[in-house]
């Protein structure tokens, strides 16, 4: 793969002017640039300048209005909701993320609904933002249906993301950001291609059943990881990011969208709890001799640590020559 | 197997009068009696009569005090805690959960952290407690290191069970409980006793190699479910029921412990969060078509629905004989 050094400076502009171009506003520009960016930075690939495409595909449909203004409510002094107004989910987390710490730190336990947004990114800006201000923060959103719940052959759930984050001042937080899916259809398509089998427990075929074959399920079905139990968590997920915050559950998510290629309009729900407030004064310091337990496990390295490491390069990053001409080619 | 029939009443009051007869006021009694009622209602005899023994054990070692009366601090609006006062959990819940409705009702998002208790039953009648007010109930409790976090050979989770409850008025809620451990290690001994293998994922021997034998892993360390994805669900039940309660880790809970053979001192960590606050008007009915599809896919049952099933029944129930015989000497 031929790749070109772009400084994160370089990524932000390229992503900002894109945006601009088609049809973002300063304030939706910014917020995409900066998530895209951030992702980059991190080594998130997947989420960075690769969404781009997408993002793109959604403002040239008319289906994402790069030019909404979302507003926030507090319906209590816990409870937050964002209109995103149809804009990308960043825009819309900027100003309710803000409000939701303010919240959580002064009342202990507090939710955000995000509405009317397209999410297309990862999940972990959100939470490690909270984690950022001494917040355990939990988030997850549903997309449209690519996997059965366990038990069935038919797809229901989205590979519904969950990331949680827990604050450690002084340090970088502890954080994952996880599909529910056993494994994204990207890397299914990508072991088909390679010509590799993948682990039982993956997915279905067509005919709804089991197989390793990546090929074969690409044509299917993804299962929930871990069986039962992730399931389970699955369903968490799409009763929290739809169920609870009143928007479109992933089968619903399918049947609305126009089907550009971009991101459905869908939900998302994080929530943010003080440590300080429900625990009190020494939280830190009990939690991080559980933390150097952890930490000290052969085998074991603490979630987000791998992202964490490549943010301290501040270097220019390798990214796919072709997807840059692509982007360049949208502006 | 020899079994007895006893109503439910009767199962009460064997369970009532022997926490009664090994020290608990009344209180405490009714409480621990409760709980142990309705798990053999619904059919969770592990989580029924067949504690009692151990319920015993910490009363007698004077580790669990059996008149203890539970403190309630409502630290904001919206964080409730409770201190059991070194009893067992059922009654701290009673009083917290009261409290935790109310906030979670008027504010529309809450917390309840439970310390200075123990715990020896199942999650769900916490969450079904929320959710037949119609909240979304999340509890999680930690416990005794049996689990090695994913990548490692060493335990240091305890099985770390997480339950989840969707209120549906005017219907059983959707609710499941669930330890974090692949399976639970009275499973695995089980499946010793009977000469059989386990899913691969289930455990490692002593010397930390994968095995499907039972009889090794008993002498081992059991696996999150799922892989690495369910290891960082253990890891945030740990960090919530410990690191946010400020309650002991389950490394600690075992450090303390004096090994009677009943619950070590923990915490536990509920959560409720309000659709009629964060969703609005129309929740319910929403929800409801996402739940009727689930329900609808071949294969697929709500969680919770064999043990409401079970509860329909009010007759006798068949329990083990040489328990009761067990429990009576126990008087």
């Amino acid at each position: 793969m031929s790749t070109l050094d772009l400084t994160l400076d370089e990524i932000y502009t390229l992503a900002n002017a894109t945006m601009v171009a088609n049809g973002c506003d300063e304030d939706n520009a910014n917020a995409l640039a900066d998530i895209v960016t951030r992702a980059e930075r991190d080594g998130s690939h997947s989420h960075g300048l690769f969404r781009v495409p997408g993002y793109v595909k959604a403002l040239r449909s008319g289906k994402v209005n790069g030019k909404a203004k979302p507003t926030v409510i507090r319906k209590t002094p816990s409870v937050i909701q964002v209109d995103g107004g149809g804009c990308f989910a960043p825009l819309a987390q900027a100003v309710g993320l803000l409000a939701l710490a303010e919240a959580a730190n002064e009342s202990g336990a507090a939710a955000l609904s995000l509405v009317n947004i397209h999410h297309f990114a990862a999940l972990w800006p959100e939470t490690e933002y909270l984690a950022d201000r001494g917040l355990v923060g939990i988030a997850c959103t549903a997309y449209m249906p690519s996997v059965a719940p366990a038990g069935s052959k038919e797809k229901l759930f989205g590979t519904n993301p969950i990331s949680f984050a827990w604050p450690r001042p002084g340090k970088s937080p502890i954080c994952y950001d996880m599909a529910t899916a056993a494994m994204a259809m990207g890397d299914v398509q990508i072991a088909a291609r390679d010509g590799k089998t993948v682990p039982p427990g993956t997915g279905l075929d067509a005919d709804g059943n089991e197989t390793t074959d990546p090929a074969k399920i690409a044509k299917g079905v993804l299962l929930p990881f871990g069986g039962y139990k992730g399931s389970a968590i699955a369903l968490m997920v799409e009763l929290l990011a739809a169920g609870l915050t009143g928007e479109r559950f992933s089968y619903e998510a399918a049947e609305h969208d126009n089907k550009d290629g971009g991101p459905p309009r869908g939900g998302e729900m994080v929530i943010a709890l003080s440590p300080a407030v429900i625990a009190g004064e020494g939280w830190a310091e009990h939690a991080e001799e559980f933390v150097d337990r952890l930490a000290g496990l052969e085998g074991v390295r603490l979630p987000g640590a791998r992202r964490h490491a490549n943010r301290l390069d501040t270097g220019p990053r390798a990214i796919n020559a072709t997807l840059v001409e692509t982007i360049r080619g949208l502006c």
